[in-house]
């Protein structure tokens, strides 16, 4: 059975492994620990435990429970107090306050929600993710850069406050794996606060693994401004430390009611400008899901409803790993 | 094996069904849905949930599974949005919300903390406990009732608003019973309000089952202000339609410094003034659980120092269902 440690956080993962779980695949969920915004950051920094969000919906990515557990992880509370707040997140930042480590907390979360595979959050220590934009500026946070998105400079440099390191469990994954799959998702405030955490960068270009990387369908505002394919790649190249063996990437068409979307954001599709400037494996194919698109709604357009479609996807992934 | 039904909420059934659960009986506990206070009053008002708190406290009780998914059901959080809310109650809450019916709600609960015999809710609709005073005054609301200690009068008559249903599975659990036990607890905030929801006291009245009713230690400032076991077994036959058939009463000592707590705060031991005037069998024993005093601590003597002890009382029961 073919090895595979996925790299991410968010619904980018949770797409991943929802189509990859249904194949016969050994299956790790190495997951960023850096969100710092939401229901995810107020548990953080109120109750001192680590941020439960990313982890929760790779669990729940992963779970063969019954749908009522999967609805139950996933369900966020409208009222009171607990407005906001997601019953999933409080179940892990609950189980932090009552187990003797941190390992406990997911070795029970795992059991409950049934997870084919596991998840590893990438790390158990806190820091706090920093870009420096190339006009000099700092931003502090994964929140504060999500929510810069009038920023047009390029990130020069992403760093942790302070230097933390992953975990041993980490590292063995990466070691063993047969496939490494990084993406989709967020560049900086999903992607590379994993790589960032001392450990991961050096096993990963060790590992006798092939490096998958999954292109973004979109450039995001403040983050991955304007950005090509080419400068994609070369950022996450310089991460990890390594080029990418394969990057798939979608090559059919998008909806023009949701470019136009995108475009009032100062967000546009990413083109592939590689040109022969990658000496990897590039597999195009047609990758988003089409189900939820209808032209009639376009005024209820928001951003999540461009995403890469799980089945197509993991196909796209299980083509490389066979 | 012998079926025991345990009717009542709080503290009062958790000691009773901790200690039945250790022998090979059939337990139902029948909870209480009126508590109003707290944690559960405020997921009940801010969520349109059923109170969780009495119902959480009995699935514990009965639970067989690992010490740590009990210690997760009773944190209690100390901080942040969730401060003073219990996980065991957020968990039910969130149940509530996600599944189809309260029956839905029960067996995941059921299923996760591995009751031993089962929990059910006396009623899975919504009311308001009210109570009259001797004097005419009218209190609503289990939690102000439960507050409004400097009262002197006794109550004249206990009541919901509005008027609602126990549910098939209890009348059915009643009615097969061989034992059913009645307390200990607040009577008129912990035992009464299940017995006023319609169907229940019809039930009691004609189960061939044998009743026994557990007397509290000591009387209750604002509700059951200088009562005797006299007092305590009237007002209970009443809201049952019949006398019980056994009452199981402590009989040794209180240590000194703790009466002087209660007395401070105008609550006293419950003396037994039966004379023969009951004709049903008194079992009188030690039963406190002795196990936490401690003399030089009596500065920090809270009301819950004083508890039955599961293991005595759960004998005494036994030494009747045998």
């Amino acid at each position: 059975m073919k090895k595979i440690a996925v790299i991410g956080g968010g619904t980018g993962s949770f797409v991943v492994l929802s189509g990859l779980k249904t194949h016969d695949v050994d299956l790790t969920s190495i997951v960023t620990m850096m969100d710092s915004g939401g229901s995810t950051g107020r548990l953080r920094d109120q109750l001192g435990v680590l941020p439960p969000g990313d982890l929760r919906q790779c669990l729940v990515a992963l779970s063969d429970a019954p749908d009522l557990w999967r609805k139950l992880f996933l369900y966020r509370f409208t009222n009171g107090d607990l407005e906001g707040h997601n019953f999933g997140n409080i179940f892990i930042s609950a189980l932090e306050k009552v187990c003797p480590d941190y390992d406990t907390v997911l070795e029970t979360a795992n059991y409950v929600l049934k997870t084919k595979g596991r998840v590893l959050p990438v790390t158990y220590e806190k820091a706090t993710l920093c870009v420096e934009y190339e006009n000099g500026k700092v931003v502090k946070g994964e929140s504060n850069i999500d929510e810069n998105k009038t920023e047009h400079a390029h990130i020069k440099n992403a760093y942790l406050e302070p230097k933390i390191k992953t975990n041993k469990h980490v590292i063995e994954y990466i070691t063993n794996a047969d496939l490494v799959v990084i993406g989709p998702g967020d560049l900086y405030t999903s992607i590379i606060p994993v790589l960032l955490v001392d450990g991961v960068k050096e096993a990963l270009k060790n590992t006798q693994a092939q490096i998958v990387y999954i292109m973004n369908l979109m450039t995001k505002s403040g983050q991955t401004s304007s950005y090509t394919a080419k400068q994609f790649l070369a950022d996450i190249s310089r991460y990890i430390g390594r080029e990418p063996e394969y990057l798939i990437m979608h090559s059919g068409s998008i909806p023009k009611f949701i470019l136009d979307w995108y475009n009032k954001h100062n967000e546009i599709a990413v083109k592939n400008d590689l040109n022969g400037s990658y000496t990897g494996v590039v597999v195009e194919r047609d990758l988003i899901d089409r189900s939820g698109f209808n032209q009639s709604e376009a005024d209820k357009v928001t951003r999540s409803i461009l995403r890469h479609d799980a089945g197509k996807l993991s196909k796209a992934i299980m083509s490389i790993a066979k």
